[in-house]
Protein backbone atom coordinates (compact mmCIF):
# COMPACT_ATOMS: atom_id res chain seq x y z
CA UNK A 1 0.00 0.00 0.00
CA UNK A 2 1.49 3.42 -0.82
CA UNK A 3 -0.21 6.27 1.40
CA UNK A 4 0.61 9.92 0.55
CA UNK A 5 -0.24 12.78 3.07
CA UNK A 6 -0.54 16.07 1.38
CA UNK A 7 -0.19 18.48 4.66
CA UNK A 8 1.48 22.29 5.08
CA UNK A 9 3.63 20.67 7.79
CA UNK A 10 5.39 17.19 6.34
CA UNK A 11 7.93 17.61 9.42
CA UNK A 12 5.49 16.59 11.89
CA UNK A 13 5.81 13.20 10.77
CA UNK A 14 9.43 12.56 11.10
CA UNK A 15 8.51 10.89 14.53
CA UNK A 16 5.60 9.19 13.24
CA UNK A 17 7.71 7.70 10.03
CA UNK A 18 10.47 6.51 11.99
CA UNK A 19 9.61 4.36 14.97
CA UNK A 20 8.03 1.12 15.59
CA UNK A 21 5.82 -0.72 13.86
CA UNK A 22 5.32 2.19 10.96
CA UNK A 23 8.87 2.01 10.50
CA UNK A 24 9.31 -1.49 10.52
CA UNK A 25 6.56 -2.27 7.84
CA UNK A 26 8.24 0.43 5.53
CA UNK A 27 11.47 -1.27 5.67
CA UNK A 28 9.57 -4.60 4.65
CA UNK A 29 7.97 -3.07 1.98
CA UNK A 30 4.50 -3.39 2.81
CA UNK A 31 4.04 -0.01 2.58
CA UNK A 32 5.20 3.14 1.50
CA UNK A 33 4.19 6.76 3.24
CA UNK A 34 5.09 9.71 1.35
CA UNK A 35 4.69 13.68 2.91
CA UNK A 36 3.57 16.32 0.12
CA UNK A 37 4.02 19.83 1.20
CA UNK A 38 0.81 21.44 -0.40
CA UNK A 39 2.94 25.08 -0.05
CA UNK A 40 5.00 23.61 -3.23
CA UNK A 41 1.93 23.88 -5.09
CA UNK A 42 1.43 27.30 -4.44
CA UNK A 43 2.18 29.73 -7.43
CA UNK A 44 2.35 32.78 -5.59
CA UNK A 45 5.83 34.12 -4.80
CA UNK A 46 5.73 33.95 -0.94
CA UNK A 47 3.99 29.85 -1.36
CA UNK A 48 0.96 31.81 0.18
CA UNK A 49 -1.70 28.86 0.80
CA UNK A 50 -4.51 30.75 2.07
CA UNK A 51 -6.33 34.05 2.35
CA UNK A 52 -8.83 35.88 4.38
CA UNK A 53 -12.33 34.42 4.47
CA UNK A 54 -15.20 35.92 1.84
CA UNK A 55 -17.54 37.61 4.23
CA UNK A 56 -15.08 38.72 6.47
CA UNK A 57 -14.16 36.86 10.42
CA UNK A 58 -11.13 35.82 11.74
CA UNK A 59 -8.31 33.15 10.70
CA UNK A 60 -7.24 32.50 7.19
CA UNK A 61 -8.61 30.08 4.81
CA UNK A 62 -7.04 27.24 2.93
CA UNK A 63 -7.59 28.04 -0.87
CA UNK A 64 -9.28 25.71 -3.24
CA UNK A 65 -6.88 26.20 -6.07
CA UNK A 66 -3.74 25.39 -4.33
CA UNK A 67 -5.49 22.33 -2.69
CA UNK A 68 -6.60 21.18 -5.81
CA UNK A 69 -3.19 21.72 -7.85
CA UNK A 70 -1.99 19.23 -5.18
CA UNK A 71 -4.30 16.79 -5.11
CA UNK A 72 -4.37 16.46 -8.86
CA UNK A 73 -0.48 16.24 -9.79
CA UNK A 74 -0.52 13.34 -6.67
CA UNK A 75 -3.37 11.29 -7.40
CA UNK A 76 -4.40 8.79 -10.22
CA UNK A 77 -7.35 6.67 -11.10
CA UNK A 78 -6.41 4.30 -8.30
CA UNK A 79 -6.38 7.05 -5.60
CA UNK A 80 -8.65 6.99 -2.76
CA UNK A 81 -8.45 10.74 -1.57
CA UNK A 82 -9.71 11.19 2.18
CA UNK A 83 -9.73 14.54 3.83
CA UNK A 84 -9.20 14.60 7.77
CA UNK A 85 -12.24 17.13 9.12
CA UNK A 86 -14.11 16.91 12.55
CA UNK A 87 -17.39 17.00 9.81
CA UNK A 88 -16.34 13.78 8.70
CA UNK A 89 -17.50 10.45 9.06
CA UNK A 90 -16.76 8.96 12.03
CA UNK A 91 -13.61 6.38 12.16
CA UNK A 92 -13.55 3.15 13.41
CA UNK A 93 -12.18 -0.29 13.18
CA UNK A 94 -14.48 -1.16 10.82
CA UNK A 95 -13.32 1.62 8.56
CA UNK A 96 -9.71 0.61 9.29
CA UNK A 97 -10.15 -2.43 7.94
CA UNK A 98 -11.85 -1.41 4.69
CA UNK A 99 -9.22 1.09 3.92
CA UNK A 100 -6.85 -1.65 4.06
CA UNK A 101 -8.20 -2.63 0.70
CA UNK A 102 -6.72 0.30 -1.42
CA UNK A 103 -3.68 0.14 -2.96
CA UNK A 104 -3.40 4.04 -2.66
CA UNK A 105 -4.46 6.11 -0.10
CA UNK A 106 -4.11 9.93 -0.38
CA UNK A 107 -4.65 11.93 2.97
CA UNK A 108 -5.42 15.72 2.90
CA UNK A 109 -4.70 17.33 6.04
CA UNK A 110 -6.37 20.82 6.78
CA UNK A 111 -4.85 22.93 8.75
CA UNK A 112 -5.62 26.42 10.60
CA UNK A 113 -8.83 27.81 10.91
CA UNK A 114 -10.40 26.54 7.90
CA UNK A 115 -10.66 25.45 4.25
CA UNK A 116 -12.42 26.55 1.05
CA UNK A 117 -15.66 24.57 1.30
CA UNK A 118 -15.40 23.53 -2.51
CA UNK A 119 -12.35 21.68 -1.80
CA UNK A 120 -14.68 19.26 0.21
CA UNK A 121 -15.77 18.49 -4.22
CA UNK A 122 -12.64 16.81 -4.99
CA UNK A 123 -12.47 13.97 -2.12
CA UNK A 124 -13.81 10.63 -1.78
CA UNK A 125 -14.72 11.22 1.32
CA UNK A 126 -13.85 12.53 4.79
CA UNK A 127 -13.45 11.52 8.00
CA UNK A 128 -13.53 12.84 11.57
CA UNK A 129 -11.20 10.61 14.73
CA UNK A 130 -13.87 12.63 17.19
CA UNK A 131 -15.64 15.27 17.88
CA UNK A 132 -12.77 17.61 19.04
CA UNK A 133 -10.93 20.64 17.52
CA UNK A 134 -6.93 19.99 16.71
CA UNK A 135 -4.61 22.85 14.88
CA UNK A 136 -5.03 20.25 11.54
CA UNK A 137 -5.20 16.91 10.06
CA UNK A 138 -1.63 15.75 10.77
CA UNK A 139 -2.49 13.90 13.87
CA UNK A 140 -5.81 12.48 13.35
CA UNK A 141 -3.52 11.01 9.42
CA UNK A 142 -1.44 9.61 11.66
CA UNK A 143 -4.03 8.01 13.48
CA UNK A 144 -6.03 6.49 10.29
CA UNK A 145 -2.52 5.47 9.01
CA UNK A 146 -0.86 3.80 12.16
CA UNK A 147 -4.39 1.79 12.53
CA UNK A 148 -4.36 0.81 9.09
CA UNK A 149 -0.77 -0.38 8.59
CA UNK A 150 -0.97 -2.60 11.88
CA UNK A 151 -3.57 -4.63 10.11
CA UNK A 152 -1.30 -5.01 7.22
CA UNK A 153 1.89 -5.88 9.14
CA UNK A 154 0.18 -8.30 11.08
CA UNK A 155 -1.44 -9.67 8.29
CA UNK A 156 1.95 -10.12 6.87
CA UNK A 157 3.01 -11.94 9.81
CA UNK A 158 0.10 -13.79 10.26
CA UNK A 159 -0.82 -12.75 13.82
CA UNK A 160 -4.50 -12.31 14.70
CA UNK A 161 -6.08 -8.93 15.89
CA UNK A 162 -9.24 -10.96 17.11
CA UNK A 163 -8.86 -10.26 20.82
CA UNK A 164 -7.88 -6.70 19.49
CA UNK A 165 -10.66 -4.05 22.08
CA UNK A 166 -13.71 -3.83 19.31
CA UNK A 167 -12.48 -6.38 16.75
CA UNK A 168 -14.45 -8.79 17.75
CA UNK A 169 -17.31 -6.61 18.78
CA UNK A 170 -16.56 -6.50 22.83
CA UNK A 171 -13.54 -4.93 25.09
CA UNK A 172 -10.67 -6.54 25.56
CA UNK A 173 -10.09 -8.75 28.26
CA UNK A 174 -7.65 -7.85 31.09
CA UNK A 175 -4.18 -8.67 30.25
CA UNK A 176 -1.09 -9.94 33.64
CA UNK A 177 2.48 -9.94 33.72
CA UNK A 178 4.78 -10.50 36.64
CA UNK A 179 5.56 -9.77 39.26
CA UNK A 180 2.52 -11.78 39.93
CA UNK A 181 2.13 -10.09 43.22
CA UNK A 182 2.52 -6.04 43.02
CA UNK A 183 2.33 -4.15 46.52
CA UNK A 184 -0.41 -6.96 47.74
CA UNK A 185 -2.01 -6.85 44.09
CA UNK A 186 -1.87 -10.57 42.87
CA UNK A 187 -2.56 -11.72 39.07
CA UNK A 188 -5.68 -13.76 39.57
CA UNK A 189 -4.91 -17.03 40.60
CA UNK A 190 -6.76 -18.80 37.64
CA UNK A 191 -4.49 -17.42 34.61
CA UNK A 192 -1.44 -19.07 36.75
CA UNK A 193 -3.12 -22.57 37.18
CA UNK A 194 -2.49 -23.82 33.37
CA UNK A 195 -5.98 -24.94 32.75
CA UNK A 196 -6.40 -23.47 29.64
CA UNK A 197 -10.41 -24.07 29.68
CA UNK A 198 -10.76 -22.27 32.58
CA UNK A 199 -8.24 -19.61 31.51
CA UNK A 200 -10.30 -19.01 28.31
CA UNK A 201 -13.68 -18.74 30.20
CA UNK A 202 -12.05 -15.84 33.02
CA UNK A 203 -10.91 -13.99 29.45
CA UNK A 204 -14.39 -14.36 27.89
CA UNK A 205 -16.34 -13.83 30.66
CA UNK A 206 -14.08 -10.27 31.69
CA UNK A 207 -14.20 -9.13 28.07
CA UNK A 208 -17.69 -9.35 28.66
CA UNK A 209 -17.84 -7.22 31.83
CA UNK A 210 -15.33 -4.41 30.96
CA UNK A 211 -18.01 -3.81 27.92
CA UNK A 212 -20.96 -4.24 29.65
CA UNK A 213 -20.02 -2.08 32.29
CA UNK A 214 -18.07 0.56 30.10
CA UNK A 215 -19.60 0.22 26.89
CA UNK A 216 -22.88 -1.21 27.22
CA UNK A 217 -23.64 0.15 23.72
CA UNK A 218 -21.54 -2.23 22.22
CA UNK A 219 -23.42 -5.10 23.42
CA UNK A 220 -26.71 -4.31 21.47
CA UNK A 221 -24.93 -5.44 18.35
CA UNK A 222 -23.26 -8.55 19.73
CA UNK A 223 -24.06 -11.91 19.26
CA UNK A 224 -24.23 -13.70 22.13
CA UNK A 225 -23.63 -17.60 21.84
CA UNK A 226 -24.95 -20.03 24.95
CA UNK A 227 -21.81 -19.90 26.94
CA UNK A 228 -21.59 -15.92 26.54
CA UNK A 229 -25.60 -16.10 27.86
CA UNK A 230 -24.33 -17.73 31.30
CA UNK A 231 -21.39 -16.02 31.57
CA UNK A 232 -23.88 -12.67 31.63
CA UNK A 233 -26.12 -14.59 33.95
CA UNK A 234 -22.96 -14.91 36.42
CA UNK A 235 -22.20 -11.36 35.51
CA UNK A 236 -25.33 -9.58 36.38
CA UNK A 237 -25.57 -11.47 39.53
CA UNK A 238 -22.20 -10.31 40.84
CA UNK A 239 -22.57 -6.65 39.93
CA UNK A 240 -26.08 -6.34 41.70
CA UNK B 1 0.57 24.23 32.01
CA UNK B 2 3.18 21.75 32.27
CA UNK B 3 2.36 17.77 30.35
CA UNK B 4 4.33 15.38 30.90
CA UNK B 5 4.21 12.37 28.27
CA UNK B 6 5.49 8.52 29.67
CA UNK B 7 5.89 6.90 26.78
CA UNK B 8 8.32 3.80 25.22
CA UNK B 9 9.01 5.87 22.00
CA UNK B 10 9.61 9.70 23.09
CA UNK B 11 10.80 10.50 19.58
CA UNK B 12 8.05 10.22 17.88
CA UNK B 13 7.11 13.50 19.18
CA UNK B 14 9.56 15.22 17.64
CA UNK B 15 7.77 16.23 14.60
CA UNK B 16 4.79 17.38 16.94
CA UNK B 17 6.93 19.88 19.80
CA UNK B 18 8.54 21.38 17.09
CA UNK B 19 5.85 22.16 14.70
CA UNK B 20 3.25 25.22 14.15
CA UNK B 21 0.66 26.09 17.47
CA UNK B 22 3.03 23.75 19.74
CA UNK B 23 5.81 24.78 19.17
CA UNK B 24 4.66 28.66 19.42
CA UNK B 25 2.91 27.88 22.91
CA UNK B 26 5.97 26.59 24.27
CA UNK B 27 8.38 29.39 23.07
CA UNK B 28 5.50 31.68 24.91
CA UNK B 29 6.07 29.68 27.83
CA UNK B 30 2.39 29.03 28.14
CA UNK B 31 3.29 25.65 27.71
CA UNK B 32 6.15 23.02 28.94
CA UNK B 33 6.18 19.51 27.10
CA UNK B 34 8.22 16.61 28.89
CA UNK B 35 8.40 13.31 27.21
CA UNK B 36 9.77 10.94 29.76
CA UNK B 37 11.26 7.13 28.37
CA UNK B 38 9.32 4.61 30.04
CA UNK B 39 12.04 1.81 29.47
CA UNK B 40 14.38 4.56 31.75
CA UNK B 41 12.44 2.94 34.73
CA UNK B 42 13.15 -0.34 34.23
CA UNK B 43 16.12 -2.01 36.60
CA UNK B 44 16.72 -4.63 34.36
CA UNK B 45 20.48 -4.82 32.53
CA UNK B 46 18.50 -4.85 29.19
CA UNK B 47 15.98 -2.09 29.58
CA UNK B 48 12.66 -4.61 29.38
CA UNK B 49 9.51 -3.51 30.27
CA UNK B 50 7.45 -5.80 29.12
CA UNK B 51 7.05 -9.91 29.35
CA UNK B 52 4.67 -12.06 28.51
CA UNK B 53 1.08 -12.59 29.30
CA UNK B 54 -0.04 -14.68 32.29
CA UNK B 55 -2.09 -17.63 31.14
CA UNK B 56 -0.52 -17.80 27.84
CA UNK B 57 -1.63 -16.17 24.49
CA UNK B 58 0.02 -13.90 21.63
CA UNK B 59 2.60 -10.71 22.57
CA UNK B 60 4.02 -8.93 25.46
CA UNK B 61 2.74 -6.70 28.26
CA UNK B 62 3.78 -3.67 30.10
CA UNK B 63 4.87 -4.37 33.22
CA UNK B 64 2.86 -2.65 36.48
CA UNK B 65 6.03 -2.44 38.49
CA UNK B 66 8.04 -0.40 35.64
CA UNK B 67 5.48 1.85 35.10
CA UNK B 68 4.48 2.49 38.39
CA UNK B 69 7.92 3.57 39.31
CA UNK B 70 8.34 5.83 36.28
CA UNK B 71 4.55 7.50 37.29
CA UNK B 72 5.73 7.71 40.93
CA UNK B 73 9.17 9.39 39.56
CA UNK B 74 6.46 12.11 37.78
CA UNK B 75 4.33 13.12 39.92
CA UNK B 76 3.73 15.43 42.24
CA UNK B 77 0.12 16.03 44.21
CA UNK B 78 -0.83 18.64 41.35
CA UNK B 79 -0.42 15.91 38.62
CA UNK B 80 -3.72 14.51 37.05
CA UNK B 81 -2.77 11.70 35.31
CA UNK B 82 -4.55 10.18 32.29
CA UNK B 83 -4.03 6.42 30.85
CA UNK B 84 -4.68 6.57 26.93
CA UNK B 85 -6.92 3.30 25.76
CA UNK B 86 -9.01 2.44 23.54
CA UNK B 87 -11.37 1.72 26.84
CA UNK B 88 -11.20 5.22 28.38
CA UNK B 89 -13.90 7.61 28.64
CA UNK B 90 -14.29 8.96 24.96
CA UNK B 91 -12.64 12.18 24.48
CA UNK B 92 -14.69 15.17 23.38
CA UNK B 93 -13.81 19.29 22.85
CA UNK B 94 -16.00 19.47 26.65
CA UNK B 95 -13.06 17.10 27.83
CA UNK B 96 -10.94 19.44 26.20
CA UNK B 97 -12.14 22.68 28.00
CA UNK B 98 -12.15 20.79 31.31
CA UNK B 99 -8.39 19.33 31.30
CA UNK B 100 -7.23 23.38 30.00
CA UNK B 101 -7.30 23.61 33.86
CA UNK B 102 -5.06 21.46 35.49
CA UNK B 103 -1.77 22.69 36.32
CA UNK B 104 0.17 19.59 34.97
CA UNK B 105 -0.85 16.66 33.47
CA UNK B 106 1.02 13.05 33.15
CA UNK B 107 -0.08 11.27 29.91
CA UNK B 108 0.83 7.40 30.13
CA UNK B 109 1.07 5.78 26.86
CA UNK B 110 0.39 2.11 26.29
CA UNK B 111 1.96 0.25 23.67
CA UNK B 112 2.14 -2.57 21.96
CA UNK B 113 -0.28 -5.36 22.67
CA UNK B 114 -1.77 -4.55 26.01
CA UNK B 115 -0.48 -3.43 29.69
CA UNK B 116 -0.90 -4.98 33.11
CA UNK B 117 -4.51 -4.12 34.21
CA UNK B 118 -3.04 -3.27 37.63
CA UNK B 119 -2.03 0.41 36.30
CA UNK B 120 -5.27 0.81 35.88
CA UNK B 121 -5.57 1.69 39.49
CA UNK B 122 -2.59 3.89 39.46
CA UNK B 123 -4.28 6.69 37.31
CA UNK B 124 -6.71 9.56 37.56
CA UNK B 125 -8.70 8.76 34.68
CA UNK B 126 -8.84 6.45 31.00
CA UNK B 127 -9.61 8.08 27.90
CA UNK B 128 -9.98 7.08 24.31
CA UNK B 129 -10.18 9.06 21.31
CA UNK B 130 -12.08 6.65 19.83
CA UNK B 131 -13.33 3.02 19.14
CA UNK B 132 -10.19 2.24 16.81
CA UNK B 133 -6.90 0.14 17.86
CA UNK B 134 -3.58 1.67 16.88
CA UNK B 135 -0.11 0.49 18.06
CA UNK B 136 -0.03 2.82 21.07
CA UNK B 137 -1.04 5.68 23.11
CA UNK B 138 1.50 8.16 21.12
CA UNK B 139 -0.94 9.60 18.42
CA UNK B 140 -3.69 9.55 21.28
CA UNK B 141 -1.53 11.97 23.70
CA UNK B 142 -0.72 14.29 20.51
CA UNK B 143 -4.22 14.37 19.75
CA UNK B 144 -5.30 15.59 23.37
CA UNK B 145 -2.48 17.79 23.97
CA UNK B 146 -2.95 19.54 20.90
CA UNK B 147 -6.63 19.84 21.65
CA UNK B 148 -5.72 21.46 25.12
CA UNK B 149 -2.95 24.04 24.12
CA UNK B 150 -4.80 25.21 21.04
CA UNK B 151 -7.20 26.38 23.79
CA UNK B 152 -4.41 28.10 25.92
CA UNK B 153 -2.71 29.51 23.10
CA UNK B 154 -6.31 31.05 21.89
CA UNK B 155 -7.24 31.78 25.28
CA UNK B 156 -4.05 34.59 25.68
CA UNK B 157 -4.25 35.63 21.94
CA UNK B 158 -7.62 36.85 23.39
CA UNK B 159 -8.82 35.08 20.13
CA UNK B 160 -12.79 33.03 20.18
CA UNK B 161 -13.47 29.35 19.23
CA UNK B 162 -17.27 29.74 19.31
CA UNK B 163 -17.02 29.45 15.76
CA UNK B 164 -15.13 25.79 16.05
CA UNK B 165 -17.01 22.58 15.04
CA UNK B 166 -19.19 21.25 18.56
CA UNK B 167 -17.87 24.46 20.55
CA UNK B 168 -21.39 25.89 19.60
CA UNK B 169 -23.13 22.88 19.56
CA UNK B 170 -22.91 23.10 15.92
CA UNK B 171 -20.71 21.90 13.10
CA UNK B 172 -19.13 25.30 11.56
CA UNK B 173 -20.36 26.61 8.67
CA UNK B 174 -18.75 26.62 5.01
CA UNK B 175 -16.06 29.10 4.60
CA UNK B 176 -14.88 30.87 1.41
CA UNK B 177 -11.95 32.33 -0.01
CA UNK B 178 -10.27 33.48 -3.63
CA UNK B 179 -10.74 32.82 -6.24
CA UNK B 180 -14.53 33.77 -6.23
CA UNK B 181 -15.00 31.51 -9.16
CA UNK B 182 -12.56 28.23 -9.56
CA UNK B 183 -13.76 26.33 -12.44
CA UNK B 184 -17.19 27.30 -12.44
CA UNK B 185 -17.56 27.02 -8.65
CA UNK B 186 -18.52 30.46 -7.57
CA UNK B 187 -18.18 31.52 -3.98
CA UNK B 188 -22.28 32.30 -2.41
CA UNK B 189 -23.00 36.12 -3.51
CA UNK B 190 -24.02 36.45 -0.07
CA UNK B 191 -20.32 36.48 0.99
CA UNK B 192 -19.68 39.46 -1.62
CA UNK B 193 -22.31 41.49 -0.87
CA UNK B 194 -21.08 43.47 1.97
CA UNK B 195 -24.07 43.20 4.23
CA UNK B 196 -23.29 41.83 7.53
CA UNK B 197 -26.97 40.63 8.63
CA UNK B 198 -27.21 38.78 5.38
CA UNK B 199 -23.56 37.00 5.75
CA UNK B 200 -24.53 36.42 9.23
CA UNK B 201 -27.82 34.50 8.84
CA UNK B 202 -26.43 32.86 5.89
CA UNK B 203 -23.48 31.26 7.92
CA UNK B 204 -26.15 30.74 10.90
CA UNK B 205 -28.18 28.59 8.35
CA UNK B 206 -25.84 26.54 6.67
CA UNK B 207 -24.04 25.80 10.43
CA UNK B 208 -27.61 24.11 11.09
CA UNK B 209 -27.99 22.45 7.73
CA UNK B 210 -24.85 20.81 7.90
CA UNK B 211 -25.36 19.89 11.36
CA UNK B 212 -28.80 18.31 10.38
CA UNK B 213 -27.69 16.53 7.59
CA UNK B 214 -24.51 15.37 8.81
CA UNK B 215 -24.84 14.93 12.45
CA UNK B 216 -28.40 15.42 13.61
CA UNK B 217 -27.85 13.92 16.98
CA UNK B 218 -26.06 17.38 18.05
CA UNK B 219 -29.16 18.82 17.89
CA UNK B 220 -30.68 16.74 20.64
CA UNK B 221 -29.08 18.90 22.88
CA UNK B 222 -28.92 22.43 21.37
CA UNK B 223 -30.63 25.28 22.57
CA UNK B 224 -32.65 26.82 18.93
CA UNK B 225 -33.01 30.66 19.79
CA UNK B 226 -36.43 31.61 17.86
CA UNK B 227 -34.14 33.16 14.87
CA UNK B 228 -32.92 29.49 14.61
CA UNK B 229 -36.45 27.61 14.36
CA UNK B 230 -37.42 29.88 11.63
CA UNK B 231 -33.75 29.22 9.80
CA UNK B 232 -34.68 25.42 10.53
CA UNK B 233 -37.91 25.24 9.20
CA UNK B 234 -36.35 26.81 6.27
CA UNK B 235 -33.60 24.20 5.87
CA UNK B 236 -36.78 21.60 6.14
CA UNK B 237 -38.37 23.09 3.53
CA UNK B 238 -35.07 22.98 1.04
CA UNK B 239 -33.74 19.49 1.77
CA UNK B 240 -37.48 17.60 1.04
Amino acid sequence: MKIKILTLFPEMFNGFINESIIKRAIDKGICEIECVDIRDYSLEKHHHVDDTPCGGGAGMVLAVDVVVRALRANTNEKSHVIMMTPQGEKYSQKKAYELREYEELVILCGHYEGFDERIRSFVDEEISIGDFVLTGGEIPAMAISDSIIRLLDSAIREESHEDDSFSNGLLEYPQYTRPIDFEGMRVPDVLLSGNHKEIAKFRRKEALRKTYLKRPELLDNYEFSEEDKKLMKEIMEEVK
